[in-house]
């Protein structure tokens, strides 16, 4: 039987990373789970995310038969990923370690910029792996960007601003430390609905690298082999379930834009607590 | 004993309540709970705000023996008001009610604008309050402007015209519904940091009301016989102590701009799950 991927976000955002695997993975099976009641993540303790996460993981490998977990949460992948790999039998894997080699690969100066939520960048996940590739890094909250995706502006001109504003006080405090930046990492699964307007926001000859595509490049590697290749031609319609603790309403209504594709009979899950 | 007045909200955002019960009652004790850990409470069943904002209650009136409650929280006023009435044995008052009558006192053509959270909106409970005072009410929800809030951009260009942007949507949404109003609540304890850019984006003639100075209002009508009256001259140091569930930083780094005056000393408590 062909094996299902579990998927695993605190809300919607880790559905960009769905929407990378499928590209890549397009006959694998596929289970998402949207910790949508407990979330945000980020503003728990590290005991409460992990447990949260550990519980999580379970449903997807004891109740979906998931045979490999891709953590589709930056907060839960900084602070949770040993918790997960403790917790089930199957491969894991998270979104930060990915983003850090795709810089390395990308990066010639060897110094590297990364927006993210202000948990994420509490945790200074990607400082220590970028620092475990050798590379130098600079973190920047930007905590405006996820609210202005969840109102659906993408392409407005003030979400055009507010990068604007972030990125110029990112690159101020870079060439303050002495840094010479060649790479931003993406490192929140929001963002890659901004990526066109990043793009155009960052100085030139630096490179953007979405954390979502450098995770999915990584699953594929992990246990790409295990999946069936596609047939030539058209790409199947992928084997799809999606779940949720919390909201289901807007997880529909707002998930489509994060997957590209419409997100239908979401199933809502209890885990108690 | 100079009675103590409890405070509530799920975050610090109600602390724009305490600052304008401040004003009008600065001898009274105060007692402020921000159930940090648990918020938001917008994105959760009506039957667990309940439950939480009953445990909040409770806290206020058996340890810090607060004889009056004060909700500070549109979504715990809007959801679990009777709830908490059952709880404890004190008169409660909530923001939203307030914010209706004043509406009412303050509106000539008896149409009435609100503008708040997601989770408020959806709950029409200003709606609901408005006509209960023979009103006619539109909401709007503004979710991006907590988050702009939040960032400290109070005076932002940028939020001055989401400002715009949301009061212009507004404004064609009650024309075309053949509205004539000339009022517009505040429907959220952190708006009040935005009344300045509001003031002056709203066309001519419509008046602003702050549902937590209206709750204040009405504070002082039912329980403000109870304090004592300052002295003449300097008002008085008051008397303050803020307790949170989660994120003491954050509360105290934040919480100053919405009290007016440092917020110290935030004692961590622990509500149970």
């Amino acid at each position: 039987m062909t094996p299902t991927i579990g998927v695993f976000d605190s809300g919607f955002g880790g559905l960009t990373v769905l929407r990378a695997l499928i590209e890549r993975l397009p006959r694998a099976r596929y289970a998402f789970l949207g910790d949508t009641a407990r979330l945000p993540y980020g503003s728990k303790s590290r005991r409460t995310i992990a447990r949260y996460a550990a519980e999580s993981a379970q449903f997807l490998v004891r109740e979906q038969g998931a045979e490999f977990l891709v953590i589709a949460c930056n907060t839960a992948s900084a602070l949770a990923l040993d918790a997960i790999q403790d917790a089930v039998p199957v491969p894991v894997l998270g979104v930060i370690e990915p983003g850090a080699m795709a810089a390395r690969q990308g990066s010639t100066t060897g110094d590297v910029l990364v927006i993210a939520t202000e948990a994420t960048v509490r945790s200074r996940a990607y400082t220590a792996a970028c620092h475990a590739q050798g590379l130098r890094a600079l973190e920047k909250a930007c905590p405006l960007l996820v609210p202005l995706v969840e109102e659906g502006w993408t392409r407005h001109p003030v979400t055009a601003e507010v990068i604007r504003i972030y990125l110029d006080e990112l690159m101020r405090d870079a060439a303050a430390q002495g840094l010479n930046p060649d790479t931003l990492v993406l490192g929140c699964t929001h963002y890659p609905l901004l990526r066109p307007l990043i793009e155009k926001a960052v100085p030139a000859g630096v490179r953007v690298i979405d954390s979502a595509e450098a995770a999915a490049d990584a699953a594929m590697k992990l246990f790409g082999e295990r999946i069936p290749l596609p047939d030539a031609g058209q790409p199947p319609e992928p084997s799809l379930r999606f779940f949720a603790t919390d909201s289901v309403e807007k997880f529909e209504r707002l998930g489509s834009g994060f997957l590209g594709r419409p997100v239908r009979n979401v199933e809502l899950v209890d885990l108690g607590g």
